[in-house]
């Protein structure tokens, strides 16, 4: 890949960006390369002595976007990015990052590795998904974690439907139900419970969110399958359900809603400099596997 | 026991209850005994031919007090009879049963062994609770199943402290929190993950609802504990988060709130006539164990 | 696919199968195929009147590959005639089988929807592993469910680091760990609390069973994984340890001994008469999420 | 208490062990106390310039036992010491001990603060058990831990029934079946997804390992409970099944055989100077809800 336009996505509402950026911005042109800022991180950085472009400008100009701040800042631009097919890399700006896996102090070398090509690509898929009343669909979005059915805050539970390919796999009544990708599945998958998904698996994942049976287990789907979510009930009605795609939220879910999860057609890849390893990220992030002092078997 | 005057609750907002009640209470009169027909259980099935009375009256006045309905309608009546002592027992209406726990076919020989004393009374403890902000109590109430700390339905997740007589216990960034009774363990918290623990136990069970962290495990704690739930953050601090006290809701939490829970004095004492068996109830009510009809492990 | 030849497998020490096995080589010759017997089912089961032919003349000359029996009869069956590509077909013939599809009773209509082309075929994955000392392979073997490294019974513990292409992932202190095909995602490594993988997914399940961590899950590894498995230590050294592919075990294992696994070159084909559904088995022999009867939450 | 007789236990085959034990032992001296070295712990150490006494004499003369080591010597000197009554602190030597708390470097200020009465007791239960054939005990042994019902690590599993005070409870197959002490809950129980129990807590906590139904639960039962574990097969007969009471082992188990725990009649004291955390050893040694650095919601 020839990075020749390189752009830069910062975090929202983060004041304390606007100089790591600017720093970032300049070694990008040193390096002879065409800098961009997102139009939203300019407005809010006040970053303004360099060309900025939207989203759809980035995904027609740029070979490579970076991004810095926290996973959620990630997910938003790599959802953006995915159907122009840009890359990202992400720079860790705030809480440890875990998709964000560059620390901010290694910004410079970082950037040198991508640019000589020291890098791995990583392909992940991500899903779309849509909600679905009388026929109609009443909005759509795409997510890189997670579409997540839910239930209202106030207690209750919702009883969902799910089908796969036209055929009925099981009905739930739970506070939620989580459709993942293998990127998703180290969020909030992982606190109901289910397991992780290598990032290259080609995958969806579903995990129940306290389902109210004993005999629930997570299940890994094939990435081909066109899953169909009917909400029967809820047991406050009053209090409707919603729907998370990601962090896009539709509020408005009431009983015979469907939202309907398949694979997005795009993928979006990360770039990762040398030395990553996913599984160190688990180690280290999520303390994976982390060996506890003792036991007291006596042993 | 002489139970001379017996009350009976019904289920709220089912017309189909009046018939079943009434003939209920013929038998208790037919056996000779007083019956009380607790005031909105009267007032919302119709029910006028026998003498109505307040929860505060049959605590007064009652021996016994027959519920019919739901579990919900009994963890009512029972955390409303409680403080007086009165015992309650369950006859099934609506969808099965976990702790209403007498077939509604076996209303007549249920309230025969009742009255033969052919019974066997098994104790439960309560919960009561408080909700606290800058010293001052918001709301306070007891529960019979368990109390639930929660964040609000839209995303996102609440940050809580717990401590335990005064000693830090832990932080968990999670979906919810729930401090449930033996009798709250096969409720919600078993839909967390929590284990089940026999309704003779004199413990608080402590389970968090997708626990943002691998490292959580259920802990069971003595019921003189005073536990003190402090919510340091939301993630979606607009949305707020929630208190439930079995299903009665404080729902205005914000970060700083703490939410005091102990043991409260008074148990609620449940009888079953004889043949009860609460592992029976586990196996045929949620399916515990259910041998399933194949491995295949070539075995 | 022509299916001119089809072999016959039976269970192993089971008298009662050679009637069952008899009526269904008549039916393959009555639809003008040719018959192939396996030769230790027909040393077993004293069927002698059909040609007989090893597993290896089987992959030869056959076509397809009809199991009758358990689990462990196909589990073996596949593993014999995967290097030959001889898809199979499984009729219960026992205890009720998760693998072996197709009920007793309906061998009929099942062998003509076969030879009508009436059937779904599903491509599925097996492991190849071999035991390691000193660079030396002590043995080695091949897995349709699962390679599973196993302290002795007698109590303790093995500790086990895990690699993956080289690479560090993981050590971990155990029962047990179990790396498992899609295929035997619902055998053993559901026990272990492992999640459910479609058999279309390509990966490689590793579930530890009784993990001294809290901060374990398990992990869907792609299936062009190089795992190894290096044992560390025993608490309990003079009982050693053993590994398992499937039922075939090899039980001297010491410290410093490797476990590699890998995806086989070669798949095995089932094949399932019209109807068949993954998810309806699920249900069906796994009890998963089999709805309880009730909650108790007042809902 | 008036500590003026107090026994030392030391770590078997614990060359180093005899400096740190002579050490303490003139403290203890020094503090105008009567020392005591137990039989085995002088004969492993050499430690011959103190009386020495059984187990036994122990019992009759001593006060207090100060153990040195790691868990499993505690778990031997408390079932021990549990008839007589004596209690037993713990000083850890080795690996980092969960219920010998007091850490090596700690030892003088430990005894200063148990002779000045500055201490913590916790009374811990203990379990006994035994193992029957056609009505005979062909063994029995108390637990501090727990006793575990196992099969032999051939692969395969076992099938096990459950009684409760002569009632049935369920049946299970699965690798094995643990009763714990609370004692027992933060070991091998824990590792099986148990629950943590509170040392107080009266109860016995019955966790199966890898049992192949999916829907298992622990349970928490009463510690007045009698179980009866009766081994209905097992999948291959010819490796056996054993049964554990903490390191203890009876490995002769056959079908039919019958496993009978309850609690034991004596508890053992446990002392912990000043300072003693349980929820902060939880914590620290066993990563208790340790929060991991970040998570990737975007939140």
């Amino acid at each position: 890949m020839q990075f020749s336009t390189i752009a830069l996505v910062g975090r929202y509402q983060d004041s304390q960006l606007a100089d790591h950026l600017r720093s970032l911005a300049r070694m990008v042109n040193a390096a002879g390369r065409e800098v961009l800022i997102e139009a939203e991180t300019a407005k809010n950085t006040g970053l303004t002595e360099f060309p900025v472009a939207s989203f759809e400008e980035i995904g027609r100009r740029a070979q490579l976007a970076i991004v810095m701040g926290g996973d959620g800042t990630m997910l938003g631009a790599a959802r953006s990015l995915a159907p122009a097919g840009v890359p990202v890399a992400g720079i860790n700006h705030g809480r440890l990052g875990f998709i964000t896996d560059i620390p901010l102090q290694d910004t410079h070398s970082a950037l040198e590795d991508l640019l000589q090509g020291n890098f791995e690509i990583e392909s992940r898929i991500l899903l779309e998904g849509e909600v679905m009343r009388d026929g109609k669909c009443l909005y759509s979005a795409t997510a890189l974690n997670d579409v997540v059915l839910n239930r209202a805050g106030r207690g209750g539970m919702i009883e969902v439907r799910a089908d796969i390919n036209g055929q009925f796999m099981f009905t739930v009544r739970a506070d939620g139900l989580i459709a993942a990708t293998p990127t998703g599945s180290t969020a909030y998958a992982l606190s109901a419970l289910g397991p992780i998904l290598h990032p290259t698996i080609r995958a969806i994942l579903l995990v129940p969110v306290a389902p109210q049976t004993l005999s629930n287990r997570p299940i890994v789907l094939p990435d081909s399958s066109q899953l169909n979510l009917t909400v029967l009930s809820m047991s406050r009605i009053e209090a409707g359900a919603s729907v998370h795609f990601d962090m896009q939220t539709w509020s408005d879910v009431q009983p015979g809603d469907q939202v309907n999860v398949r694979r997005a057609q795009n993928t979006v890849n990360f770039l990762h400099p040398r030395g990553y390893s996913f599984f160190s990220t688990l180690r280290k992030k999520l303390d994976w596997n982390r060996l506890p002092a003792t036991g007291h078997n006596g042993e």
